[in-house]
């Protein structure tokens, strides 16, 4: 189908959704091609999505769509389906999205799901599931080409055209020795350029790049994107290869990744939220916003311990709140600086002293500026007070202390947390948010007290 | 070279770095194959590249490191170099990567530079730079291999062991007509699986998603990370192949679009600071800063416009920094998942109703259970005063209010934004924690004099 033609199906198919047309709807994913089908479905919202896959009556379409449902909304629609219908369904998925499924069941289902498939197939898909989420292991297909180093390049051309004619990828041909160990790598694009009687272990590359089923996936994506490598294959502890990670599902990996780390700093766990439910939303919520709680509950006894000195000039709470916002914000850019640049391999913790101090530097040259102009800001409108001098240098110190240690503690905070290997972005948003919180307010209130002498 | 030995080298060369043991790392340099240099390069901090560069002799060797350094260091460094071996370098540097890097230039060094540099190359280059450079145009290599609709399988083979060898990414073969139109792809592998003697048109697919130069380069990523593709032709106006944009480009942009989303909700501007100067890293930030600043201002009008409240009940400003904290955060929590859910294509704008429904449901709950919370600390905290229970409800409806305004105002706000095609990211940071600052502030102020009756 033609990209126009596939645009305008999603424009339809959106429109009947909106309108609720479900005769149309069924009438139209009955005549559409199952690859065009799935293009389509990608471009819908993750809502639309569930109301399309609804309608469909035939497992293999329901198998290649449900890979693409987000996984509450799959859980509530295999509990419709019948054990038939889904062990139909799990037999033509492949492997890999078999298995990242069936994990996603409840264990007793997902047995019986396995002892009802063909033996070879739920055999691949065991071995799968038996491997961590975050790691290669539970990413790797088992769909690559392997073939030993005497096989001349005209032999694999022949390998290519019958026994791989399947494999989704060929892109590289990799090379194996009589114990079947991983001994070097060829491409296709090397294949057609070398004579056809030249043996593999003649023209393969010996430097190979390799990961093992336990490797985390963010750190394959690394290796893939550094070397801008199309696949790297997956060896197990004999060096014998077990799959291969392909650039499609890196890039499936960075963007969770990134999404992960905003969720994370953002304090709303590490799973996409938006389409869950309001329970599920509130209760993933709910804890990371103690930290916040916490946070002000010790501002509160902070500011009550300070009660006699606010009853004398009630004034000073009217900054509070500049002078948190202020400390709040650049914290939150430190800490973002700091986070982001470490995901991506900017940033180097032996660079320690040089990125705090940086930090602070900016976080201590804005926090003059922004206090001298709150200064300014306090004196104009208490100028009729006789305490409108040290108001304002109160003022104007409480917002430059705020900033400065906020960038501080923000800069600091997720380097110190990548130093014992707990993930930077995780601890970072609310913790930095709300021991700034405290600091400031603390501050503040300190230099209020000796200046105005309360 | 072996990983193992990579590896190795990149530690001494670290360790050496650290040491600052310049002769050592000059004979390292000098022995190390480029290739390797490169990959150890990406693997360094930025501080670590711009030491390394610093001792570079070769200009082949710095053309190609050159494009791995941040914007400002080779803007310095550029000016240490002297103009004939700036010109060598960009001879041997990628059309693309030159093209990137002489855009950062001023107009009459690049100008310089391009007039001495070889026709051919200084040609393409410029064609390159005319495009901006956040479109498909900037991105694309030229390096592609299109052959016309008659050509044979074997021929295709042919071609690809002669007038393409230099190619870098053969995975596509294009197929052009006899007016040079884009008619068709086929690719390697097909290749290899069909009878020698059969012509291209006979086994190309004529579904084809092209780019033009002007698409933006985020567009061009989304399309070959949903379809899955190694690479995507770019096609002028008349439908003419003039460069293929691939899927190792697409990853760089997906980090860096990652990366710029989260700078901007942090409010740091869109490009990366870290490595920037303490003066430029303050001047980006600064303006950033300015929108919290008024809503501090803001806030310090309202204070003190309820000053005579404020004398008589001074325990109110104690509930500040919780009741603005807890809001700034699920504030941002809620813009977080509204904005990547936009970035990700999880959220359509036209399921408005439902997705800031359902945020502002979970800001209630979750302001209802810490209001409680809050309530009882206040009711303990003040028991022996008559004002204990007014006070508690104040606070209490003080974080209802807080929080679900916090959620609504967060979701609708990046919605609001995409709709009028404002980059949702850039203006939701700042503006939803200052908006809701004030909004927090004023409302509790209103809850707690009318129940008080001050």
């Amino acid at each position: 189908m033609q990209t126009e033609q596939l645009r305008i199906l999603t424009v339809s198919i959106k429109r009947l959704l909106r309108r609720g047309a479900t005769r149309q709807l069924k009438n139209i994913i009955a005549k559409t091609h199952m690859a065009d089908l799935s293009i389509v479905f990608k471009e819908l919202s993750m809502d639309n999505r569930k109301r399309l896959f609804k309608l469909l009556e035939d497992p293999e379409q329901m198998g290649l769509l449900l890979s693409e449902l987000e996984e509450n909304t799959f859980l509530e629609y295999v509990k419709q389906i019948n054990l038939s219908i889904l062990v139909e369904i799990f037999n033509t998925l492949p492997s890999d999205d078999a298995a990242e499924l069936l994990n996603m069941l409840d264990e007793e289902l997902s047995d019986q799901i396995l002892s009802k498939m063909q033996k070879e197939e739920s055999d691949n898909v065991e071995q799968l599931m038996s491997y961590d989420e975050d790691t290669a292991g539970s990413l790797m297909v088992q769909d690559f080409v392997a073939l030993e180093e005497e096989t001349k390049a005209r032999e694999v051309i022949e390998a290519l055209q019958s026994k791989y004619l399947d494999v989704e990828m060929p892109f590289y041909i990799y090379v194996i020795d009589d114990y079947g160990k991983l001994v070097g790598v060829s491409s296709l694009r090397q294949l057609v350029v070398v004579p056809p009687e030249k043996p593999l272990k003649e023209f393969m590359a010996t430097d190979i790049i390799t990961a093992t089923p336990f490797t985390d996936r963010e750190d394959v994506a690394k290796l893939v994107s550094k070397y801008d490598y199309l696949a790297i294959p997956v060896v197990d502890d004999d060096n014998k290869m077990i799959g291969i990670v392909t650039v499609d599902d890196v890039i499936d990996i960075l963007h969770e990744a990134a999404t992960e780390d905003m969720l994370k700093m953002a304090g709303v766990g590490e799973e996409y939220v938006e389409t869950q439910t309001v329970f599920r939303g509130t209760r993933i919520r709910l804890p990371w916003l103690f930290a916040s709680f916490l946070g002000g509950l010790a501002a509160v006894f902070i500011l009550n311990s300070f009660e006699s000195a606010l009853g004398e000039a009630v004034y000073l709470a009217a900054f509070i709140p500049v002078i948190m916002g202020m400390g709040g914000n650049i914290g939150t850019q430190s800490s973002t600086i700091v986070v982001r640049g470490i995901a991506t391999g900017k940033i180097d913790i032996q660079d320690f002293a040089k990125i705090v101090g940086k930090e602070l530097a900016v976080g201590t040259i804005l926090g003059i500026v922004y206090g001298v102009f709150i200064g300014v800001v306090a004196k104009i409108l208490y100028a009729a007070e006789p305490f409108s001098w040290s108001l304002a240098i109160a003022v104007g110190l409480g917002i430059i202390s705020s900033m400065s240690i906020a960038s501080l503690v923000g800069s600091m905070i997720p380097l110190i947390m990548e130093r014992f290997n707990i993930d930077p972005a995780v601890a970072t948003g609310p913790f930095v948010t709300t021991s700034v919180d405290i600091v400031s307010v603390y501050c503040y209130f300190m230099i209020a007290t000796l200046l105005i002498g309360l």
